[in-house]
């Protein structure tokens, strides 16, 4: 175990790395030929004049842009850079590293051509406007680090009007790799989730996202309890703008004691406490984390830096902890869940993405530290077990099917193959590359 | 030489080769990292937390996002599907096929990270918006196929406006290499291009634009004919609307003789006919073709099928005839120009691509073919004579340094350094990912 000193001086690490490594690469994600060419005769094929066959082909039978382009296997990385990481407003062009990153976790760990575009407005309707012109190309679309309200009406109204399934990963995504998190936590203090007291720290799109996936999967409402900025969430709150629809229905079914106060008020007793609320460390404090419940499960997950630090959480005796950081143990991190979900999602070519399918998603990743055995300080998988991007997949696309939002349909065993097989390959493409040199070489 | 029927017979194998590989690759274009993976914890840098530091860096410095991201290699390849090929408003679906041709020729003949981008939306408001909107993430924007007369008005407001270079294919691209071809077609006539009979078949898009960068090159305006659907231009004409702006213009100063009449007419006496009308063949007749000057040159550049086949062409007179068409001799292609416009245009930053910039490519490409040779069968390089890109580039990207539009200045030696290694990388990342089977192999 390293002490706390050192964890803080390895935090530091990686925005050091960063600095020097973006300007050697330039950038993280680039256009590749997915065709092969053989010769430059080649080109009249995939250009003219071959080409006008295969545009004509989708023109006389739609359903074949699924067959003549990669639209099946695209997805656009969407932002307006409203609220980027735990930074805020920052703009959509200092966003882009952020969407170059997500693009390449797309990429690698689920095999999906994932695209960054920024967009330069912060309107929401001139988003899902946007949204839907650029669509064509696309066979998904993921919305990130977009500001609330905003953020919740531009999701609803994209999941109804856009053609292709559009989802907003710090709701969705962050719901699902939280909730499988929950779940193992739950059998690691031998509790039932189900019945147990939890407290959600920040009440912004994640955690709204997070209750809403919790409560379909049978978490007790009565026993949750919500925060934000000005305190527990219950029927007496008449602060709220009517743009908050789902905070506002959590007023009315959460928090059946009406228990009023702030963190510290709402965080007595817990069984759990999942934080998505602002960078700390100190947004939570030690002598709150001593008044849970015993064998207390503390999910401090703001980025960059946890609401409180794992160690401190642990001297005021919380059982398991867990953060947003890749450098502490027990990372609850979207990239275990949304490269998975968009891979079964475009696998079946469903129409849409359902709460039901990230809850697959989630059990199953869930399932998959299970199956390795549950500790302390394995929570969920680590990015690099990679089998469990095939696994969810293969789940997300039956439930798919089965919830009848999908447009192909195909056996488990067919699933886990195609899944298996166009990760594999992402991987092997990336590691062809830096062996041949076209990536790179990066010397400290 | 092949016969007739035999080079109409292999006219077709592009066609047929395009239905069968089209749905063998699911898609052309993909997405690759770009950036080395080390192991897992390296997503600690380009994602979070480490990514945040780029994002500050890029908030506080806005010019480092040409450090930090792939902004100055990236372009949109972006198209509403109105004016697709030969075909047409086929819809932005149908027209993927098309744009994912246009990113991989950016690719593997420019080094450049292309990604296409088709639009759900035929309005020019629209289209302008949403390019504006989207431009953060790219360094520059292609527009492709898009009908007239919305194109010039899409173009001249997005070439003020927006904050990267835009720039029409089937406008400026067309127009460079057509003068190139045309430079070379009168060196081997012996001819002066400068005081020519030039005669241009179509008034669309395409020859508008020839016509003006033929101008400012200093082929003579009283001596230039141009025909569209109605026959000649010339003062006379009421029927033009006044969003025809430049055509307006050409009715004014064109066909100084004030010659009425249609195709037939135009041609009498031409030492050079450039047409860009539409889809053949039979559009040009060969007892027109005999009517031209002594050693006619016929540029039937019409996809998917020139507006006379160019053994016709000769048949009839024509000394040296040219196409649009890769399995045609003398291949009037757009290819030739796009890629190395666009690599010298973001190797020096250019915040536009002036006609200037257009002239200096042609003239260079037009040498290029020159130093090797000139032939009655060899008018212009072909694609595979890869030098000619860099070349073409680092004409390009002087020119812009020289007119003040380059955000970085670099000397000839250096951009043709840089030039020829994204070049040759990209196309060697092709050959890689071909030999190690990622890029499939195709069999017939």
């Amino acid at each position: 175990m390293l002490t706390k000193e050192q964890l803080l001086e390895k935090s530091k690490k990686p925005s050091a790395d960063a600095l020097k490594m973006h300007p050697f690469f330039k950038g993280k994600i680039m256009s590749t030929l997915k065709c092969a060419v053989r010769d430059f005769d080649d080109f009249a094929i995939w250009y003219t004049p071959g080409v006008a066959a295969a545009c004509r082909d989708i023109e006389a039978h739609p359903e074949k842009v699924f067959e003549h382009t990669n639209k099946a296997n695209m997805v656009a990385v969407v932002s307006d850079g409203t609220r980027v990481l735990g930074l805020g407003d920052i703009g959509p062009e200092a966003a882009i590293p952020v969407m170059e990153g997500k693009a390449i976790l797309f990429k690698y760990l689920g095999g999906v051509d994932a695209w960054p575009i920024c967009l330069d407005t912060k309107d929401a309707e001139e988003i899902i406007k946007t949204v839907k012109l650029i669509s064509p190309c696309f066979g998904g679309i993921n919305l990130e680090d977009l500001s609330q309200p905003k953020c919740f009406h531009i999701l609803d109204t994209l999941r109804k009007e856009a053609k292709i399934p559009v989802w907003h990963d710090d709701q969705q995504g962050t719901a699902a790799v939280t909730l499988a998190g929950l779940i193992n936590a739950f059998k690691i203090v031998k509790k039932n989730i189900k019945d147990a007291r939890i407290t959600l720290i920040g009440s912004g799109a994640a955690n709204v996202a997070c209750a809403r996936v919790m409560l379909a999967y049978g978490v007790n409402p009565a026993k949750l309890i919500m925060v934000d900025s000005k305190g527990t969430l219950h029927k007496g709150r008449t602060d709220i703008p009517p743009d908050y629809k789902e905070k506002l229905r959590f007023c009315q079914i959460t928090n059946a004691e009406q228990r009023k106060g702030n963190i510290a008020e709402a965080m007595e007793g817990a069984d759990a406490v999942v934080a998505l609320a602002k960078s700390g460390p100190d947004v939570i404090k030690k002598e709150w984390v001593k008044k849970m419940a015993k064998d207390a499960i503390m999910f401090a997950c703001a980025n960059p830096i946890p609401e409180i630090y794992p160690w401190e959480a642990e001297e005021a005796g919380a059982k398991v902890v867990a953060t947003g950081r890749s450098d502490f143990p027990n990372q609850v991190n979207n990239s275990l869940c949304f490269p998975a979900i968009f891979r079964g999602t475009l696998d079946v070519m469903a129409t849409t993405i359902t709460d039901e399918m990230c809850i697959e998603s989630a059990m199953e990743l869930a399932k998959c530290a299970e199956d390795k055995g549950l500790k302390k300080d394995y929570l969920l998988p680590k990015m690099d077990e990679w089998e469990v991007f095939p696994r969810q997949a293969v789940k997300v696309g039956l439930k798919a099917i089965e919830q009848k939002v999908a447009r192909i349909k195909l056996p488990k065993e067919k699933l886990m193959e195609i899944a298996e097989a166009k990760i594999r390959k992402a991987r092997m493409e990336t590691t062809i590359l830096m062996e041949k040199g076209i990536i790179a070489g990066y010397k400290e």
